[in-house]
Order: structure tokens, then sequence, then C-alpha cells
């Protein structure tokens, strides 16, 4: 009862917003807010109300329901103004977006924002500002659009000690491959309908070559093992060289092939971080995401494996993903609730070559006696050990050897095979890929 | 600035906790929150302290780190206690489940509870004692124990409009059914396994027959839905009918048999919910949800399709889930956010014979001219048509006919089937198993 009266008379209160960038997600979301309006009041009990917008592109505002709501250029001056609650970063990129968010911050306010490179890269400043203000950031959107992955992080696994996670946390990445398995198209040709159908932008090296993923997989690993990750340091694969050979090798032992990131925290403490093409079994949960979509499996020492689903970007996944922050704040902000955000000790990475994981590699070899016997007693001695040996017949030389492997070490299969290029038994330097299991 | 100062002085509140019932859920709640506490009060900023604990059976004390926690066997002291903040009821059941979870209510605590059965029964007057006392209930472990799909819903996916889920919320009813399909016993030698391994209990009847999924399909639709849902009204079959022949018919044709519950709110307003085995082709996401595993795939109109994946049962998964309502309901209540709970309009269900799917049918047919004519005869007439028909070789007779059909009204295939059997084509009444796609 005591705690009835003193609720009772901030329960109206609006939370106030303020916008910068009416971009896809931007205008998603200015869209998303007056068409919920009235049913978050209802279910949530929390008036949102758009006041301010900030974008330099008029032709930008065309068709958003704008009614009302004041349109600047300049955005310190929404982030001056103190009746805005919440500032909402939605123009991505390094600069000017971190300056906008820390001086947000700076103003008392909350902020909101889906930008993953940010947070990946020059977070700790932000993560400070927050820490003095009480201010609070919601990044839900940044990694896996609409799926409440970071929520189910920092709320439904509470309590538990994260052992590893991974996932497909890039759309762009798993529609290429997807469409590369279903229709056998090449690379290029799978990246050129990617960007016709609006999946990758005209310059996709941010998302093929890994490090949108890296991005994301940075700002987990953070909230998974409470400890702060340098991006750069983290190892990273992209697609770009996946053939269709690769996937049908793969296909035909019953595998797919996932960008996938990958993280774990070993015993003594260092993390194991890393971003590159993996096969997995057609059984294995995250072998059957496909096209756009996007998930985690997370390993919990309470709950053990749970995974998290569904559409890793598109505008209005990402409008909710934000929304759904937009609303927690307001929630805490009504309560008093301040920022819980920490700086954590640095991450000790583990070296990529003292990682291990099955592997698998396409040899291509000259058709002649000895070769074969060269090839895997270099990866014997090298400490690599064989599950399966495929070639298949082919009339012309060379064939291709096709190799799986049991567990074993990144560096032991570094060093075989730069011993079989140095020997020189195959022409042509191998696709290395890992596997995952189950 | 200002939100800082009044907070200062709750911020070391300790959360006192009254535990009843020390069952496997109770006694691992126990030694969780034991283990914990230090972590949580780190990460989270909330001190946990079990103050009290109760439980009739002296037995179930044994073991358990109860150093400073005082043990009672009158529940009602203990929700009298005027120091106590949370009760957390873990005795299952109705009663006296309910009228203590009302008490507590009634004396200002917050409520956590892992009881389904309990709140999709007899939710409503818990509901009302919540809105009166502003006592919040936490009830994130009753639906797919570790896996956070009540907060989902509630938090993750606000301001979607649910229009459908579907998903596996039984563990012991998946174990089965994947023991049969990965080995080939029959449904009683599966259950005997699974009674053998503590998966299912002496008397299973709740969980086969579908009741259990049917209760956390009321908590979750009424989540979803916003609509009182009446337990008893749902539709149910259980597994116990399935057979080997079943399972094999299905994967010959690359389907796995599960049984899900499945939740669709129609234009109008009316809610299509039922329980039932059905068969999902195997690239289905919850095709490959095995053993004790649970999973909800829920479409919002925002987000898409979103699935959530995990242990469903358990006593770390469901302790930890607990758990992290407790956790949740602390910093809430330090807050001073009351409850949110709401009673909604009615539920107007869909009846069972106007909804729709695809079907598979195995009728064990005479073999002799004419009858396969007269069997897929009257489907046709019934508005039933056919999408693949097969019937094995076999020597003797009768020979098993399997049908799949393409989307019709469940009440065009009771008709065939009804009219089937008043014409004796066929000797024995067919398992008719719904089909869902992805």
């Amino acid at each position: 009862m005591r705690r009835k009266a003193g609720m009772m008379k901030r329960e109206n209160k609006t939370t106030r917003i303020g916008l910068i960038g009416l971009g896809t997600i931007g205008g998603g979301l200015a869209k998303l807010i007056h068409r919920k309006r009235s049913v978050i009041l209802k279910n949530q009990k929390v008036d949102l109300k758009l006041k301010t917008v900030c974008e330099i592109d008029k032709a930008k505002l065309r068709g958003l329901p704008l009614n009302g709501v004041r349109v600047t250029r300049d955005a310190m001056s929404l982030i001056r103004d103190p009746e805005i609650d919440q500032v909402v970063e939605l123009i991505g990129g390094l600069k000017p977006a971190g300056s906008f968010i820390k001086a947000a911050l700076n103003h008392g306010k909350d902020v909101v924002s889906a930008n993953k490179a940010l947070f990946a890269q020059k977070g700790k400043p932000l993560y400070e500002a927050s820490m003095r203000s009480g201010g609070i950031i919601g990044m839900e959107a940044a990694v896996c659009g609409g799926v409440p992955v970071i929520r189910g992080l920092k709320n439904g696994l509470v309590g538990n000690q994260i052992e590893y996670f991974y996932g497909i946390l890039n759309g762009t990445c798993n529609y290429i491959l997807t469409e590369m398995s279903r229709t056998g198209k090449s690379y290029a040709e799978a990246l050129r309908g990617a960007q016709e159908r609006g999946y990758a932008e005209k310059d996709p090296t941010l998302d093929v070559n890994g490090a949108d993923t890296a991005h994301k997989l940075a700002i987990l690993a953070r909230l998974s093992f409470n400890r702060e990750v340098d991006f750069e340091s983290i190892y990273r694969e992209g697609i770009e060289k996946i053939t269709p050979e690769d996937i049908e090798d793969a296909k035909e032992r019953g595998y797919a092939i996932k960008l996938i990131a990958y993280a774990r925290k070993h015993k003594g403490g260092c993390l194991e971080l890393r971003v590159h093409p993996a096969l997995l079994g057609k059984n294995h949960l995250l072998a059957n995401v496909n096209g756009v979509n996007n998930a985690v499996l997370i390993r919990g020492d309470e709950v053990g494996e749970v995974s998290f689903y569904g559409r890793g970007a598109g505008e209005r996944p990402t409008a909710a993903a934000v929304l759904s922050d937009i609303v927690d704040l307001a929630v805490k902000r009504k309560a008093g609730i301040r920022s819980s955000e920490d700086l954590y000790p640095k991450a000790r990475l583990m070296p990529m070559d003292a990682t291990e994981s099955r592997y698998t590699m396409r040899f291509m070899v000259a058709d002649r006696p000895g070769v074969m016997g060269a090839l895997t007693g270099v990866l014997g001695r090298c400490g690599v050990s064989l599950s399966s040996v495929r070639q298949t017949e082919n009339e012309r030389s060379p064939v291709p050897v096709v190799v799986m492997t049991h567990r074993a070490r990144e560096g032991s299969v570094r060093k075989a095979v730069k011993e079989i290029m140095r020997r020189k038994i195959v022409k042509k330097r191998p696709n290395v890929l890992r596997v995952e299991s189950a």
C-alpha cells in the first residue's frame, strides 16, 4: 500500500523522446511509435511522445506521421532540451553518433541506440558517461534485430555463469550462404541477388568480411563474461572465399555452412572469440536457420543450452527492438532506476593457435602415386588425426580430396597446411573450415 | 542527478525471501540462492536473503545450506512475517498453493511461483489479489523451465501484436517421442525409459495426455492475446496413441512427430487453441528440438517470427528461472514498481470443427477391388482433397494406406472419418494427425 501512494503521482507522466536520424530504422520507429502509442499506454502504462526528430535530409521526413513533432537539423538542441527524457540515436557510424550519445547522457537523458559498431569499438567512454550520469543505455537492437537476446542474457539468464555461446549474427551472410546452398550459385551471384533484394548494401564489405558479426560478438561477449573486449583482436574470417564446391562437399556429408560467431570462457578466465564460416550438422538447431534469420545458442551453468531465433535485421524488426528498449527505459525512469553499467577488467583472449576444433579441408591433389600418402603423412606428423578422407572419382587431375579431422589444435592445422604448401604436395592453398558440433 | 539521491538510501536494502516447499525445485532454489548470492549482489545490485523456509517433510531439509534460515511447518506464519518481501511458492497443485499465494499478496508481498496448473485453472482470483495489493506475481518458471519465454513475450516483444505461436512445451512427451523415433520403441517402452531416467513421473497422465501442455498454452495465450482463457475448453489430444508405425510413416516422408501447443488469434478476435501431436517437416526449426528440450515459435506483427529454445524442466533450469523472477521482482520492489496485472475479456474460442490444417491418416484397408476408390471418394465428397496417397506393398490384408491432405477443415475430416467408419470401408478408426507447416 505504501508503494502505491508514491507511484500514483507519476503514473501518467509522459516519456518524451528525441530521435536522431530518420533513415530506414528511424523512419520505421517514428511510424511504430505513432501506431502503437495507445496499445503501449494500455498494456505497459507508459505514454510515449515523440517530441523532436533531428534529420538533415528533408526528403526523409516525407510520409512520416510527424504531426506535432518538432523537426530540427541541430542534434545538440534536441540533446539539450530539458523536456526530453530519452534520446534515440539511429544515425549509425562512430562519428558523430558517439559524441551525441555521450552528450545526451551528460545531459541526464537515457539513450537508446542500435549502433553495434560504436559500442563494439568505442563503447568504454559511453559506459563511463552512463555510470557518471545514471542515464541508462539500451542497445537491444544492436544485436540480432528483433530477437530479444540482450534482454535474455541480462535478465532471463540472471544468476547463470555463461560458459559459451555461438550463433548466426549476420542476416546478409546467412542469406547469401542459404542461397548458395539452395541454388548452387557462386558467392558473387548470391551476393548480387542479396543486393537486388536489399539484403546487402552496395558496399557489402562489413557484412561479408565478418566485421559486423564481430561487432555483435564483442557486445554479447562483454555482457556474457563481464570483460571489456577489444574488437580489433577478435579473430575473423568472412564468407568471400566460400565456393559452391565447399557447400556441396558439406551437404553431401550432411552439413550446412554458416558464418558463426563463437565465444567461450575457458578455465583460468581467458576468452576464445572467433568469427568464421563453419560446418554445422544438418540436425543442429542452427543448421536450419535460413535466409536473413539470426540465432544464438547460449549455455549457462544453471539452465543448460538456451537459444533465441528470429529476424536479424530489417526496418520493422529492428524498430520493434528499439521500441522495446524505449518502453523498458521509460518504465525504469518512472521508477527512478539508474544505470547499472559497469566497467570490467580487460579480456584476455586465447591465441588462435591454441583453440581447438574439428576441421575440414579440400585439397586439389595431383592424381599420381604417393601424393595421398604424403598429404596424410604431414597431417599426422603435425598431430592432426583424420576422421574421414574422401577422394571423388574424377577423370582429370588434380582431383579434390576432402578430409575431415578429429578435434585438433588450430596451430597444428596451420603448421600442417604450411608444410603441405612448402613441400608442394598441392598447388593451391586449401580452404580450411571449422566444424562445430551440436 | 535528482534520481540518484533518492535511490542511494535504498541501494543496499536486502530482499528477504520466504520459500514454501523444499521439493526438487525448492531445494534446488535454496542451493542456488546460496551459491549465487554474491554474484547477484555484484551484478544486479540486489542482496537476496533466504529468511524462512516452510516444509513439512523434515527429510527434505537434509543437505541444504540452511544455516541462519528459519525453518517452519506453518506457511501462514511465513506469509504473515512483516520482514519478508517475497514469497516463493513451490509446492505445486491447486490447494493450498492458491490460498497461500492469495494470502501472501494480501499481506503486501511479491510472489514467485512455478505453478502452471494453478495459474491456468485458478489464476483469476490471484491476478485480482495482485491488482488490489500491488504485489507482483512472477511465473517465468511455469512455462518452459529455464527458457525466458514469458519475459520475452512481456518485454522483448512489447509493441507487437502476437499473431500466433506454437511450440513444444512438455519435455516428458518430447523425450518419449524422440526416443520412439530414434529407436523404434513402442510408446509404452519409451515411457518406461523416461520413468527410469526421472523424465516422467510414476503417474505420467498429466504429461502424456497433453494437460500440462494445455496449462502452459493457457498461460502463454493469456499473455499473448490479453484474453482470459478457460483451460478446460482447450482442445487436447495426448501422445498415448502414437504408434511406431505413425512415426515411421512420418519419417519416411521427411517429418518428425511432436506434441505441440498451437495458438492463433483470428480476425474478429476469436482464438484457436489446441494441443495435439503434429507432423513437422524435418527442416522445420522445431523438428530438431529433441529430448527433454522445449521451444516456442512466436509471430509478432512487427518482428516476424522469433523463437525461444531450451531445457523445459529439471531442477537447475527451473530453479534458475525462479531466481530470474526473484531478482526481477527485487529490482522492481526497490524501485517502487507495482503490479501491472490486468483482467481481460473472456476469450472466445474457435470451435474445433472450424479450424483448418493439413492432415495425415493411416487407414488399414482390405486388399480388394473398390476399397481404395470408396475411401478416397468419401474424403473427396466431404471436401478433403488429398496431396498424397501411399499404399505399401504388403502380402497380407489389410494393408496400410497413408493419405496426406491439403489444407482442410477439421469438421470435414471428422465427417469423412465418421462416414468411412459407418460404411465399414475400414475396420479400425484411423489415427488422424495434423501437419504444421514452417
